[in-house]
C-alpha cells in the first residue's frame, strides 16, 4: 500500500535570468517568490492552493511540467508503467518519466500523505 | 478594478485517441474523468483540489499548459502584456497568450473570484 498525489507544477524556463523569469511568473499568477535557491528554481507561494510551484531554469526547450508526490517513489514509478508511462532517469530522489500522450512529469518524495487533501491510497 | 487567479492546467495531448490519453492522466493522477466532451477535451474531477484540470486533443506537440482565470478578460491580459507578455490569438471568449519565457497560457472567463481562494485583486 502506498500513497500519491498531484503535488504541482514545475514552469521550466530556458533563459539565462531566471530571477526575471519568476518575477514575471509571480507577478502574472499573484504568488510572490516564497524562496530563492542557488540549485536554479525559484519557489512560489502557493500554499494557499495547496500547490507546489517552482520556476525553474533549464537547458531544453521552456514548458510546464507537473509532479507527483509519494510516500513511496519506488511503488509509485511501478504503478505508472502499468498505466504506460516510461522511466526517463533517475535525479537525486525523484524520477523523471514520460507519460504515453509524451509529456515529461517527475515522481517525488512526500512525507504525511495520509493527511493531504487528494492524496490516493494504491492497494 | 479586477481579479484573476491560477485557474488550473490544462495538459494537451497530440494524440488520436482523446478517450485513452483522458484514461491515463484520471488513473494517474488519480482524479477520475468527470466530464466528457465533443468538442476534444475531457475534464477531471478537480474540485477537491481546487483547480480546473483537462486533458485536450491538441494537433501541436503535446505539453501542459496553465489557466489564468478572471473576472476582466480585457483587462487581464493588458495587466499581463505589461509584464511582459504577448497577445498570440483569440478563441471565443478567452486569449491565448505567450509568457516572455516562452510558455504558451491562456486567460479566460470565471465568475464569482470575489469568494475564491488565493484570488488577487489588482488596482
Amino acid at each position: 500500500m502506498h500513497r500519491s498525489r498531484l503535488a504541482g507544477f514545475i514552469i521550466d524556463c530556458k533563459t539565462d535570468d531566471l530571477a526575471s523569469a519568476a518575477s514575471f511568473w509571480a507577478r502574472a499568477l499573484g504568488m510572490p517568490v516564497r524562496d530563492r535557491d542557488a540549485n536554479g528554481y525559484e519557489r512560489l507561494e502557493a500554499d494557499e492552493r495547496d500547490l507546489h510551484l517552482e520556476v525553474q531554469q533549464v537547458s531544453h526547450e521552456s514548458r510546464v511540467h507537473l509532479d507527483i508526490e509519494t510516500d513511496d517513489v519506488e511503488a509509485e514509478v511501478a504503478r505508472l508503467e502499468r498505466l504506460g508511462a516510461q522511466r526517463v532517469g533517475q535525479v537525486k530522489t525523484w524520477w523523471v518519466m514520460q507519460a504515453p500522450t509524451g509529456q515529461r512529469f517527475c515522481v517525488v518524495r512526500a512525507k504525511d500523505l495520509d493527511t493531504r487533501v487528494g492524496a490516493n491510497c494504491w492497494r
